[in-house]
């Protein structure tokens, strides 16, 4: 493991990501990876801790890859999730937060439907001066950190494996497709994207991107943008043209009766992502998705399954190295 | 671990709980306690062996400090939640448990909202003649021993945190205020609370408290009862004053629909406790609630969260101590 | 454990399976019985490896053995249950198979109602060229192939339990009645139970038969079959007589609603096994049943009971060492 000082005791944000704390986490999840790699696939570094997986909103793709990354540091995990809760007979989330820290959670990772829960339970077990980390793992159209930095995990270790670092993506350019309005995973991509030096380009019809970036990004946040390098397209052809990487967003169906969309059809057309839309790209262009994929709506299926360009299976693979890498770092903080 | 010879193979009440038992409960706790603040949380008591979780009544915070007390001692844990399980299918609950025990469970821990289903299961075990023990986590309206315990052991160790033990409650006044008739939790309190030679004062409108102690609590273990130190009032104050303890109870929304109390305000006002209704009591009064809180009914949400009064954090990491301490003792006799 | 080679890497189905691949099950599931009364009833052989249990149809009975089987192997398991995943968020099944395997995932143990389901899969990892194993927890109407070998385990390792082989069955007679027509249990056992040289007679009302045991069994596979050592019978009485082995089935209540069936006091009748019919077999037959048990329909409540009779419990625990037996081979041979 390297030797980085990590000074960070929640994960909520990547809105005020330090180079060197982008860094330390790519060059642990690299050393990471590579124990993945090996028969025995567990390392010892947080035995008899216990990490609470506080999921109020359901989700098995990201519970089953923190709970994956727990266990093979040999964490206990404990799984909430709130369909079967005590939240409805009427307890309050930070009760029910707190309850899970009297019982002796080390790091409870928090997703939920509502923007902000986590940093209010983050707020709340600092003001009791307890050791618990708290990892967002989403909160509603705000942030999702762990998918940011799996993200840069990707792209970075695919350009060089061994040392991945955030400025290798300096001067690169990066579209972003889909529905950036609503987008947790979005907003995460443009903190850690933009502060790499890549050049971000987004795309989307116009209801489903932002007005006013400075609302969007948070307005304490926004200084930290290095909004020069961030443009914004309502067609998708200015952002592939040239592109180096192109991250497509998941469609939430949803979109479609609050007439935010005409048809998955139309879309399709307009900002799908497809072989041949490919050719603008640069030759080497990979293409991301954060899963699940409705294909045939933002992603053509042959496109998804083609590894030449497709990074979809990778990324899941990242974000259990990635995970690892946010757990040791809070977890073994509390020594 | 202290050297105490335990006898008992299932816990199902604690009506005929010794004060020897008791004491050999809190005295292990305590130790398991000190287990719990190392950073390694872990002691190899239980490896190999398999306790189940049997939740046919669904709860996320006694199941999941179950299963942390479990994973402590490093046994391995199963879920069963009676929403996704065969049950829909038509097989009984017997059978349910007979399924466990042929694939190797050495603990059944169970909670059913129909009084008795854990002596039944209990009963079917012996009667075949298995080494399994039954743990009861709450069945109907009748008995809650391990939150009776824990409320025992938070109290005890309070007063003297290096020897917990029944003893230490001789004489104290300890008021329990709310839906007593139809609590579990209450009933629990009840025995331990009067065997420890503590003076127990139920506070409760009088469609919630119940009519005919012996019956209520049970014919056969009424003799047990130290009834000279049970009082009932309609009122709050007379409970209230000079107690050195305050348990308040869940009041359950549904009471409200049969119509046994006029409405949550108004139950608030004579019912719910306050820090003003608190100066009737000892001046170091605690207060405790078994959780989940309906904040602002039967307890203030001021109250709830100050360190000064509240015990309600404290029971709950009692709870995973004193679960440690039962699964150890009905485990560990297995041998 | 035994030191034959196993060259299988997914468990589908029994169709093909050799003589030899049943008595390596039947031999390897015999010493972990013996694991099994063990204090410690765990090996290290699948440690640090990813047991996935994707169960999109749901199951407490085999999901729970299969968990046990995992743990007792030192495995980490993940569950994941249809009701609560991103399934409803339109992913195909492929893609959470591939996201799984993209987490980590050694082993996939898949059950789904749609036959062919464990299948695809499998050929989808073979495809990738991962070393991924798939095991067939129940498809459809298709096989379930653990319940068939650990049906057989039973049986052998009650005629000989310290070298339990398939070869003690020939000329044995062993009836199957029931739902025959719908039942991926038969199916799994027909297969094993032929290939040992048993004779087998089926017993079910005309619409529960198959009419075309060709196409029942499927066309490609139905010359590995011994057919002439296989019967149907539309009355109990003549595949009952001088049976040393019944097996009843479940029977699925939604047969009524189907107009398959007349009235389940009317199938109890004609099908059900009570002890007064099993006079026409051998003394010492022994019944057998997949469960969860339907009581009073298939089988009479006293019977299931009885232990001079019911295998019922016997077959839950070689369960579990059948599956650990399953995990072993497909898992260790990943090296």
């Amino acid at each position: 493991m390297p030797t980085t000082t990590w000074n960070r005791h929640h994960i909520l944000s990547l809105a005020d990501f330090t180079t060197a704390e982008y860094n330390a986490v790519l060059q642990t999840a690299a050393s990471f990876q590579e124990v993945l790699s090996r028969r025995t696939k567990k390392v010892p570094t947080l035995q008899g801790q216990v990490v609470a997986n506080l999921f109020f909103e359901p989700s098995t793709r990201t519970r089953s890859s923190f709970e994956i990354a727990a266990k093979r540091l040999s964490a206990d995990t404990l799984n909430f999730a709130a369909a079967t809760s005590s939240m409805t007979k009427g307890e309050t989330i930070l009760d029910t937060a707190k309850t899970y820290l009297a019982m002796g959670t080390d790091i409870m990772v928090i997703r939920h439907k509502e923007a902000g829960v986590p940093q209010a339970i983050a707020q709340e077990m600092d003001r009791l001066g307890v050791k618990v980390s708290v990892l967002n793992a989403g909160d509603g159209q705000h942030e999702h950190p762990s998918q940011g930095l799996l993200d840069l995990f990707t792209i970075c270790s695919l350009i060089d494996p061994a040392q991945p670092r955030i400025e290798l993506l300096e001067g690169k350019k990066i579209a972003i497709v889909g529905d950036i309005l609503h987008s947790r995973v979005a907003r995460s991509n443009i903190w850690s994207l933009t502060a790499s030096g890549a050049e971000v380009h987004l795309a989307a019809p116009p209801t489903l991107l932002p007005k006013f970036f400075a609302e969007y990004l948070g307005a304490t946040d926004s200084e930290n943008l290095k909004s020069k390098r961030l443009f914004t397209h309502w067609q998708l052809e200015p952002a592939l043209e040239n592109a180096d990487f192109v991250m497509t967003l998941r469609l939430q169906k949803e979109r479609m009766t609050a007439h935010l969309l005409p048809s998955l059809r139309e879309y399709h057309q307009l900002f799908g992502i497809t072989r041949n839309k490919l050719k603008l790209c640069k030759p080497n262009v990979k293409v991301l998705h954060p899963g699940p994929v409705n294909r045939g709506v933002e992603i053509s299926s042959d496109l998804m399954d083609d590894p030449e360009f497709s990074l979809i299976q990778d990324q899941v693979t990242s974000g259990v190295a990635v995970r690892m890498a946010l757990l040791y770092f809070i977890g073994s903080g509390r020594a």
